[in-house]
């Protein structure tokens, strides 16, 4: 019922989008995108658990509190508007109220999105500049989202799209109708995002409530967006938006009926997809590697001993080097909080060229290392640990450890 | 009165060591360790809280929680002999059996200590060689000492000891009594220590009863050891043990009086002084990085902050870089957990060139970047944290994070 397509923030009837180079930080590369409703949307969002608050996320999190509807989001990038205190607030405003004049919108119908290098000197002059440029380029074409997504990013290396169709059941006299959800997201991390910051773009054409988009959010979030880590770091300005323009033309979803469901599940796809993505392309990674814990006892110790095992150091070096050294990912397990018994879990490693068990009867196992040496090789890297303990089960994303994290994060500003 | 001298685990009376090549794994290279005490001691430790435990540590913790005597610790690297089982358990009986034949003491007074790779194979005639050679060259001499705390290294790039003597108070008829401390550890942490382990053996020859010698320990690591962290990982077989031969002729100590009040300082210098060098060579380190966190409102907030900042990766790859890109301090402060004023608190940077605040009035500052790089180009770089909230105050030290942490830990077991 629902189905991947090729697409991004404008997949969705009613949304267009437009990026600029703006000069921001870096010269020749876009650094700015805007994305515009036709018409006022529902809005959902989660923000960054750091108790310093990007003013971007300040500025947000107040307008998505009061209910809305917002009409357009302006990213930018090099600077995150962080530590900036009291001036780092007027910007934001200004910079709201430059898009809602010349949107012809309200100032409280613009939300803001910065990432980048914290610190002083946010260059607001060139911010204004850049929205007045992008008002006039909005397009809903399948390029202008693909060039957006590329206009968000900081360190990554590849722009992160996802978009689905999906048909929501037919409700008393009307027919089924076909819905689509697409977004873009950047950075590499929610919980443990990098400072480069993790931001999502979500925009749907389901008619929805409010109330239910939010919960639906929550919901997706925990199992995609949260369940990623690329150093455990999290961030300033972490923030996850979500659009509803309605204009599906659907019977508005009112409770957590069939429809109801059929939607969280199409939005936990495109998280989960863009998540994967940026786990992927974590700071310096060569490997995703993806950790499932199976039989645990609570869903919650589950997701803890998964997000263990993907965020250690020593497991994230050892898949980097492509070492099987296996008793890392124990370890990691054992210092993750939960209780269970070392004695009877088991852990296997499983690649496309096999699955090697390292630990099992409370011993580490002798395994094939040339089976494990293929496996480690492989751009995907997949440890399955069954805590023997009930049936909950989580998954997890994160990468490897590199050279290339230290270069990037040693001279980040430079 | 209390006073630093060059000595380690033989230091105080009634302590002698020795240490081999047994071969365990790597050729031409010192890997095991024999501390002997003259008489039976009082023992106190502390153990990895991980929930797999090696099974040396389930061997000592079982004869330290049954209150010893000890006698004699075994230490082997090269092999963590954690994640084997019952068969663990075994080597480690039979390891103690065999220092307990060759030394005529019973195996319950023999500690053993492991460290290295976590797997299978110990080899257990290679470790009974090794304690029947070392049993034949005890030795109270310094260089004894300093072979033995090299033998207990594994990527550990320098041998770690200290030492201290200090008076205590004349109690009774009884005149000033000089006492002595002294100790040697390996690795890198204890609440986040390397999977290299942290090891971490002291003796000293003050009379002082076993539960106030427990107490003592406890306040002392609290301080020390568990303010250090290298990567985040917590080891399977961390061990800290204090060994009291009694032998320096005070009264016993038997309650917290002001003899009580100088030997747990005294513990504690020796305990932060090995912390620090422990920190100091973190794997692949180029940097000691202090974080010293003042005006929070409880000790245990300090502590948590002053953790986070130097736990950080983003932090610790900025001090690596040399790139004062300080709002990753600010951050990492910001999603340690305990709540604060961001608008309220203060941040500096200190080194032998000067201070330079980074953070005030909830804005990154402004500063002078070359006094910042000046600052991050000396060997030990500190930040203090001001939360103006209170006056409770903790320090936590940790290392950069470098392309060499990356490759000693991609190929460890190779």
């Amino acid at each position: 019922m629902i189905q991947r397509i090729d697409g991004g923030i404008t997949s969705a009837k009613g949304f267009k989008t437009a990026s600029c180079e703006a000069g921001i930080k870096y010269p020749n590369r876009r650094d700015m995108a805007l994305v515009w409703a036709d018409v006022p949307c529902a809005v959902a969002g989660t923000f960054t658990s750091n108790r310093v608050k990007a003013a971007p996320v300040q500025w947000d999190r107040k307008i998505v509190q009061d209910g809305g509807p917002v009409q357009a989001i302006v990213v930018n990038t090099g600077i995150a508007n962080a530590g900036t205190g009291s001036e780092g607030m007027r910007l934001c405003r200004e910079s709201a109220q430059c898009a809602g004049e010349v949107l012809g919108i309200l100032a409280e119908r613009v939300l803001i999105g910065s990432t980048g290098v914290i610190g002083p000197n946010v260059p607001l002059e060139r911010i204004q500049a850049g929205i007045r440029t992008m008002a006039g380029n909005l397009s809903d074409s399948r390029e202008a989202a693909a060039l957006a997504a590329r206009a968000i990013m900081t360190t990554d290396t590849v722009p992160k799209e996802a978009a689905v169709t999906f048909v929501l059941p037919a409700v008393g006299g009307e027919g089924a109708v076909t819905v689509t959800l697409g977004g873009m997201s950047k950075g590499s991390g929610m919980i443990h995002p990098n400072m480069c910051t993790m931001l999502a773009y979500l925009s749907t054409d389901c008619a929805i409530d409010q109330g239910l988009l939010r919960e639906a959010v929550s919901a997706a979030v925990t199992d995609t967006f949260n369940m990623i880590t690329v150093d455990g770091d999290t961030s300033t300005n972490d923030t996850l938006l979500v659009l509803s323009s309605g204009m599906a033309g659907n019977a508005p979803i009112t409770e957590k009926d069939e429809a109801y469901d059929v939607f969280l599940a199409a939005l936990t796809e495109v998280c989960r997809a863009l998540a994967i993505q940026m786990a992927r392309d974590g700071e310096g990674a060569t490997h995703l590697i993806e950790t499932r814990v199976i039989g645990a006892d609570t869903k919650e110790n589950a997701r803890t001993l998964a997000k263990s095992v993907v965020g250690s150091s020593l497991v994230k070096a050892m898949v980097y080097g492509k070492d099987a050294n296996c008793g890392r990912v124990l370890c990691a397990l054992g210092y993750a909080g939960p209780a269970f018994d070392p004695a009877k879990i088991e852990i296997e490693m499983i690649g496309d060229a096999g699955t090697v068990c390292f630990y099992r009867d409370g011993c580490v196992q002798l395994f094939d290392e040339a089976k494990a040496l293929e496996i480690l090789s492989e751009r995907d890297v997949r440890f399955v640990c069954d805590m023997k303990m009930g049936t909950e089960e989580a998954t997890a994303w994160g990468c490897d450890l590199t050279y290339d994290y230290v270069k990037i994060n040693g001279d980040y500003r430079t």
